[in-house]
């Protein structure tokens, strides 16, 4: 099975060259579901395109009957990012512009849609289905007003003309997995949102996940998602329990401007079988895997911040487990002010693990310096 | 009157080197009005600077029987920000390590307040100097935790420990003025709250204001005045009118970059206008001023961001009156697909006049062109 | 006459995007003589992509007659100074990635041709026409080992990539005329090689020229112009005047960040007058135009540097003339050492006048303010 | 034996704050000769703190009998570039204002020194130790000027201010040792001059050196270095052997923004090794060690950069061992043409290990990728 590929046009610069996305599809017999998949949206999160490479590799080995539903896959998604440079350093987390988060701009159909309410109402008499289509109409004229404004001779803002494009399309899938990395140096972990969505983490065979219980709207997961949820809750309180066959993932895979060829496989692998699963891929002789995942709130991960400038050394490394008092890591601050430099200790909080360390070891008052997950350690393997 | 200099120490950074706050009191004889004046809170908006400059001079030349309460004035207020440089401009908008913006980064206490209903019925007894006092000391409390936090092992983000110095200076002022430019060429304008604020924006002698009518609490200035615009009402609903003495001003002084000699004098006589007026400076044979002000929503200013790349010309200048449909500005845009350059047009969408205009004529499709102030054009002067 | 319009590719990014170049070639009938004509090598120097334009709707109206020899223009030509942003600022005069300036990078043939004597000896015999065409070709093969150098699997860093397509399409030129502006706000100039070249100056219609009396052979410029002036001087040594009918020309007009149209009608008459005399255009009825110039050395600009830090006021404008000791700007000081802020006053040092300002008003310790230049004023207009 | 601690100001900011230079010196009972370490000169090169810091409390512990001279440490010396942040990244390679590289601004007095025939014969009939003081009083003279300039008020950018300080603490010394690392990741080597002090490396306890067979001067150490090698080769010259007794070192430890405490430790110990080498230090029972060192030329390493833009996979590690045509790295490169991703692997020209790798995998075309050291490897322990 060969994908289609399509190449769409992003935005011309201001030297008249342009960016462009280029889309990979696999269309199965059926195109009852779609899959969505997108890599490197912040830009020194590369491993993801590995991922998805590897996956249009085995995808192509399939027979179209090996595939019921589509796939639609985007690597590299965010040109700007990915090639922004500042030293040697991908420095694409922010537009260098404006400074937004290139994943806190996405549209959040929740927060203007006022009618839910009344749509439950309306829907009470569908099947799930049905009021799943109703749904996600009402949702793309509401996003369609977003095209408008950027045809207006005011146009819009970089960000809502891009998020416009990547909305588009994968406001109508099934399944969105969006592959990022640590900023840092990272273990591999997933996001995963509440409800039914839940059982499916295990197919990842990825061992840790942080449960989503806050959400804004702004990340793109929560932007798919968070409509969605909504509309389950709704149904719910007016006693109807709906099958809303939507699922958000973002998945961490290892450390910025890295491909670390474990968290390629592991990202590849996980996604083959959670497609299994979900019944996406229908593959003879295989067999699915599940791997205990152990999901943890957000408030389980704690950052650590420098409390003064200087230089980070002798700092635990990633996965070593703590116990509240422990040190953590020194810094090695200088003054200006005619002392000797002096050794800081930092000591743990809580009992947990190290989760995610800073790439740089020179810190600035407040900057980054690692994180620790304080789950209950029996979990641990 | 000398002020008093107060030297803070903000943040060490990695080469040990130390940034300071430095704050210029004027004390008067009763300390029963506080006044807090700040400037360059963005880097490239230096104006505010040079009108604090001139206030210390002014203040110096007065009597201590002259000021009745303090005036506490902190200019170039954030030094990580002012220093900033990105080739030989000001790119301090944002933390260059973060992309926070430095104006979107301030404790609200309205949205961690959870009992002001309960704060009302308990207050209902006093007169409003009580409650503003109660009500103070309550938010007090509730931000020291930030100080806890800070000084927990996890320590805090930069953005956090900046915010925390910056709102322990201001948070107990009655009228708080943030001076800020556009990172732009803008005229001069104010920002100002709704309610009882309204009546004294025409003391500025500014010409144009926006009214806050929508504000998440963010900025500066919403932080400050966000909780007691809250108070203000939650009395109103139990039908008690409390007048609270607390008025919080961003003032936006001209272009990025620059000194504008007009836009330091207009900032200096405005406040001593204002201040006069609000019983801070009694000072003898001053006539006080009242100029017209017009007061528009935000929703009357529409920015203009470049529908494609390229490099703008033949743009209307600052002030420029237009009517709908009138042309606004030209992209020369080129192509890598070879094709002769182009010359699109681009019109208002409404009438108005030109409020701001971009520094920079090179534009990436999605940057920022102008902004365009659609009032109703007879309040014009 | 149409131009032809060449497409080349110039690199692909980590998105798999690419950049390209885009030539416009206006052919006469004879070939004999060669234009070259770009804009925009550093980021924020954009009016010379309005006055390429501009000669390119010129150049469509001329019949095929009216054009001896070939025209080569380059719009925008390096679009990753271009488009580079930081804040809303263009950044690209240096490359974000290594620091390098765009127009610092180029190859000088001069540095590597060690047989320079032994080819004044073999083609003394030859007419300057020849002689040319030999130092030409063995140029030429010269540089072909940069395009080794490239092809090898140890590549090139980019810069070496970038020069090689530009000076492969110039190299051969007569004329080369590459449009900059100041970074910063300046009066309109052009940079002039010594020689015959003096004598064309007067025809751009520019009032003021600096003399290259020195240069490295790093900028574009200097690196087309060179060699020739080397070998021009080896037959002079050897009493042979031979006549190089090579000319290499930077055009310095107004302003960055900037589309000032004044400064965009200046580049288009100068450069249409200057092909005239050069015998480039035959117009029919056509007056050529001689402007009186005043060429300067370098040392004539003395650039001011900020003393201390803080923001620049009451500074002395463009054009303005002064005397040695008058007052040419302030800086308003502040510190962190209790001190109330200062005015420190920078006087000039020499006569003459203001050459070029910065746009920033806010300086650090040794950031640029200004630069004087200081001629013989009976010069001036 | 404690050091002095000497605190200097460099420069104030726009801000009013100040960056300041903290010099520690430890002063024996004779000051016959001095020694300079300083470290951080490049913003992410941060090992040498460390070093320093040891040897501050190594040297602490001596009592003055054991330090025959004096030696002065610099640490964090470019508050700078160690300060500069773009996202989590140290981007202080080069200055962020006008893309100055930290170490090729330097004063060399060689270029400027025009008389040096002259001070030859002026100086044949004195010893080696008056020649050194003479010419080292003919530096300083032409040196002040620098400060003179610096003092005018057009006064200097702000490198030739920062330079003047860094070599006025140096330019006297000895000794000087500059502790840099790789901007990414490497193995641990030295800088070395060519003459005697080929003969000191070895005591560094390193195992690879590359020899300055080629130097402009623009260098911390080689501004320190070149005017001394001069005056050895004229003195030469007119058969005239003198003993110099000075030598220049940059020692590359390790990786950038990392702490690796190995080469730390390699740092620190080497480092005593050489001054007990060199007398300055006097340790009873310490015994000398001497530890075999490759120098290569500058040729023998090639840098690998990209041939098309995308991300490094497979590549060889640090240190590995490689045969011409070996596969050293591939990179995954998509498209936006409407093809499927590609992988393309680039091969060894040359025998050699891996020598330096990126931190970041993703390149855009021409961005460096690794370098190979290519020399004999029968040398390789």
């Amino acid at each position: 099975m060969k994908p289609t590929i399509e190449t769409l046009n992003l935005f011309k610069l201001a030297s008249g060259d342009e960016f462009f996305l280029q889309l990979y599809q696999f269309i199965g017999k059926k195109r009852n579901k779609k899959v969505y998949i997108q890599s490197n949206l912040h830009g020194s999160e590369i491993v993801g395109n590995a991922v998805i490479s590897q996956l249009i590799d085995f995808l192509s080995t399939l027979k179209k009957s090996e595939l019921e539903g589509e796939i639609w896959l985007l690597p590299v998604c965010n040109p700007l990012g990915t090639n922004q440079r500042n030293h040697f350093f991908s420095s694409g987390r922010f537009n260098s512009y404006d400074g937004k988060d290139w994943n806190r701009i996405f549209w959040d159909y929740e927060k203007i849609c006022h009618n839910l309410d009344e749509f439950v109402q309306e829907n009470l008499k569908f099947d799930s289905l049905t009021i799943q289509e109703n749904f996600l109409q009402q949702q793309k004229i509401a996003f369609s007003k977003q095209l408008e404004k950027i045809n207006h001779p005011s146009g819009a803002p970089l960000f809502e003309q891009y998020r416009y494009q990547l909305q588009s399309l994968s406001m109508d899938a099934n399944y969105v997995i969006d592959i990022h990395s640590s900023s840092n140096q990272c273990i591999d972990y997933l996001f995963c949102f509440p409800g039914e969505q839940e059982n499916s983490a295990k197919y990842f065979q990825i061992d840790y996940g942080i449960l989503m219980d806050t959400y804004d709207g702004d990340a793109f997961d929560e932007a798919f998602m968070k409509p969605w949820l909504a509309l389950e809750k709704k149904f719910e309180k007016v006693g109807r329990k709906i099958n809303v066959d939507r699922e958000s993932w973002t998945l961490e895979l290892g450390s910025g401007m890295k491909m670390n060829p474990q968290s390629v496989t592991i990202g590849v692998k996980g996604i083959i079988n959670y497609l299994v699963k979900k019944g996406v891929l229908k593959l003879e002789h295989y067999s699915l895997i599940s791997n205990e995942i152990t999901l943890v709130s957000r408030q389980n991960i704690r950052n650590y911040y420098a409390p003064t400038g200087g230089m980070i050394q002798n700092r635990l490394s990633l996965k070593t487990r703590v116990q509240a008092g422990d040190k953590l890591y020194e810094i090695l601050s200088f003054n200006k002010r005619g002392y000797l430099p002096e050794v800081i200790q930092v000591c743990a909080e809580k009992d947990g693990f190290v989760f995610d360390v800073s790439t740089n070891y020179s810190v600035n008052q407040g900057d980054y310096v690692l994180a620790l997950c304080s789950i209950n350690l029996e979990h641990l393997c």
